[in-house]
């Protein structure tokens, strides 16, 4: 196994290019895997990458087409022959022609659809009418379609005559004539099974499906909760439109992951790799987020500042702000972040609402105890025996460790419900984590502070 | 497709076995798939549950336990009686029949060994050798193994006579006498080829392995990159000891997601469901980063404090603190989270250390100067000229914009720094996430902002 991440590897091709040993160069790629060379491929300068490109077995070309980068497809479509075009596109299945659709600019398009045979067009175009985010818009229309009537063999022949064409053929799929989705039988029973047997007694009936319209995520959920290979997907008549392969479900799972990641850490999403984009890029992503929080800043300020005079009075209680603040962000951020993603795996719904919340509420009082006794006995022998700060009375303790008490419970409790709520009203629930969460417990806490502070200590 | 989110249906398999109709239960069972019988079942009082579980078909009862929770586990093989704990072990897969060992208190444990057969026992014992999180612990002994000499159809025969013990067809591996592994061949190639073509004709030869003590977390974003549906192990003498299959590698995926998630909001992970953890566990799982982040805190009090007199003065400042440090957190928490996730995904490694910093470094000033701009404008235009606030000087503006743009800068290098030197040392990137990097960034910005008030405000 060749390591690419020892770059001698990507030299020696990179320097057999440059001296033009094209097809030793070659020679080397072809010991790869099609997502190695795409990688290969990618570290070529622009003139070179579409000459190496075509000394690829024409096969091979095309799944190292696919795992290539949109910026890479773009400069080969535009180095191609309209013959050559028509070549790739051949090879193609129909959802990386639509994800190579997707992704190039309206010109590119216009000449890859130019150069498609007309069934695939038709395919496509379907594929391209489903909205974005649907299990239609990742499915695939090439899959193995049986009767029931079949025997064994006949289904083995038909699948010898047409499955080299297909995405996968470890599930096929059994159809009515109206194309209505009656059962489905994996490779392996049919390998395993005797060549006289009739599809229709070896066939799964128990279908699990999905609807063109699903959430490609749920199905990508779906798909790993059921060890499936492939989910099928249906139409509103339930007639079978196509399928989602495994290997396309993973791929939404990952995307959706790093979504849920960016999202938190207050990131517009990008789909593109972090040493892709460029600096104009992240900042686009990255900016409004940060301005959005630091101006809702602002209203800690004006809690602050309108306690301003008393924290004159007794200023060893600012030194406690960061502090408190900090643990309520943690607190909070702790339950958002564990409801998030519960809510992505599926284990959580809105239902669920109130056993979240009891559940949150008692660790947040344990938790909020607990460190609040922490707390209590770090002032009282650090701060003011060991650091000799005369200001750190037992009152000053008593004010903040109550604060800590309060504000945990209202972080945790707040953490846990935004999340929640969003779900239900549609919104991405991971929005709802630490910056956003953090900006609204930072204003609690302080007003909860002051509460305690000028009730207690008569500022 | 029946929707368990819909309670209805649990609801009348609960009732059906209250009023002892097992079989008309059974019998609603039989129209879920495996996983989703699992779910129905853990709803059931454990006293009732073994008694319905008994009446699945033994092949079925077999892929639900595999489904279940560890407690539901439990309670079913305390139930079992010594037959029926080995009719269920003979229908598990090795690699589950590992899991199942993993999680089982160590009598359940001894009972299960006493009832494997033999040959199990040993593939087991070797699994359970391997370190937590390598390839070797979730790989599986069972696969389809040919000879290079074999023809199509002797392959297929053999296929056909062990297959339907192996947890896939779906590719078969070609060894060598010594278990060497020589090439591979998909089940797809098999159907679509020659009966007469020998395997060592058809085989890919150009093979990725991993190797047994190989990161299990590597091992599943291999298969991810190259859409493989099985992984081959190998062990230092490149002889094959087990393959792992694309639904474990998912799973990997997703605990590493889950893992991610958790320590980036200061959780140490525990593989549980949200729901199934109690209140204590919760607890232990996030009191202790609590507690430890609450003590950091003090430093910033002790800037703080050492400072209070200044601020005494200009008391202004003040309010602007948690803005100040909110933002230093929110943009190092944002390249942080970019960086990590970059590096679980292998998009990164340490090597690309000083791309990294530039690019950050770079999108760091360009953010710092239009937050700084954005504030600066806030300030005099809101603050000094419509709230009347005199004491927010065009000095007073300055000082807060050019601690931003310091603080940004240096909460998006430390927060791409950190995941980058951690991954070196051999920790979980993860680790320097949010909480961590908020508590050092609290601490610089704090120190900045007072530099630059003490000299340009002559405090």
């Amino acid at each position: 196994m060749i390591d690419l991440e020892n770059s001698t590897f990507m030299e020696q091709v990179e320097d057999l290019s440059l001296r033009k040993r094209w097809a030793d160069a070659r020679d080397m790629l072809l010991l790869l895997e099609p997502a190695d060379i795409a990688a290969v491929l990618a570290q070529l300068p622009g003139d070179r990458l579409p000459l190496l490109y075509r000394l690829l077995p024409k096969e091979l070309a095309a799944e190292v087409f696919v795992e290539m980068e949109p910026e890479e497809q773009g400069v080969l479509i535009r180095s191609f022959s309209d013959t050559e075009l028509k070549e790739v596109l051949e090879e193609l299945y129909v959802d990386d022609t639509v994800d190579l659709i997707e992704e190039m600019p309206a010109t590119v398009v216009k000449r890859i659809l130019q150069h498609t045979d007309p069934e695939t067009r038709r395919s496509v175009n379907e594929i391209l009418k489903y909205p974005e985010d649907s299990a239609g818009s990742i499915m695939t229309t090439e899959f193995v379609d049986l009767k029931r009537d079949m025997t064994v063999a006949d289904a083995l022949k038909r699948i010898r005559r047409t499955g080299s064409d297909k995405e996968t053929i470890n599930i096929c799929y059994v159809t009515d004539p109206s194309r209505h989705l009656l059962g489905l039988v994996s490779i392996r029973t049919l390998v395993l099974a005797d060549e006289e047997e009739r599809i229709e007694d070896i066939m799964e009936t128990n279908i699990i499906a999905v609807s063109t319209l699903d959430d490609k995520e749920d199905v990508a959920q779906d798909l790993s909760r059921y060890d499936f290979l492939a989910m099928p997907v249906v139409d509103k008549e339930s007639r079978l439109v196509g399928i989602v392969t495994i290997d396309d479900a993973i791929d939404v799972m990952e995307e959706e992951a790093t979504e849920d990641f960016e999202l938190m850490a207050a990131i517009t999403p990008t789909d593109k790799p972090y040493l892709r984009s460029g600096v104009w890029e992240t900042v686009r992503s990255r900016l409004p987020w940060l301005m959005l929080l630091m101006l809702s800043a602002t209203f800690t300020g004006i809690v602050i500042s309108s306690f301003e005079d008393s924290l004159a009075v007794c200023s060893v209680l600012i030194g406690f702000i960061p502090m408190l603040m900090g643990t309520g962000g943690n607190c909070g951020n702790q339950s958002s972040v564990a409801v998030i993603r519960a809510l992505s795996l599926n284990e959580l719904g809105f239902g669920d609402l109130l056993r979240v919340v009891w559940k949150e509420g008692r660790v947040a009082l344990v938790c909020g105890v607990l460190l609040a006794a922490g707390n209590f006995a770090k002032l009282l022998l650090v701060d003011r025996l060991l650091l000799h700060n005369g200001e750190v009375t037992v009152l000053v303790a008593l004010v903040i460790c109550l604060t800590l008490v309060c504000t945990v419970f209202c972080a945790k409790v707040v953490g846990c419900l935004l999340p929640l709520l969003a779900e239900k009203i549609g919104l991405d629930p991971a929005v709802m984590a630490a910056p956003f969460i953090s900006t609204i417990v930072d204003v609690l806490s302080l007003l909860i502070y002051f509460q305690f502070a000028t009730h207690m200590l008569g500022l």
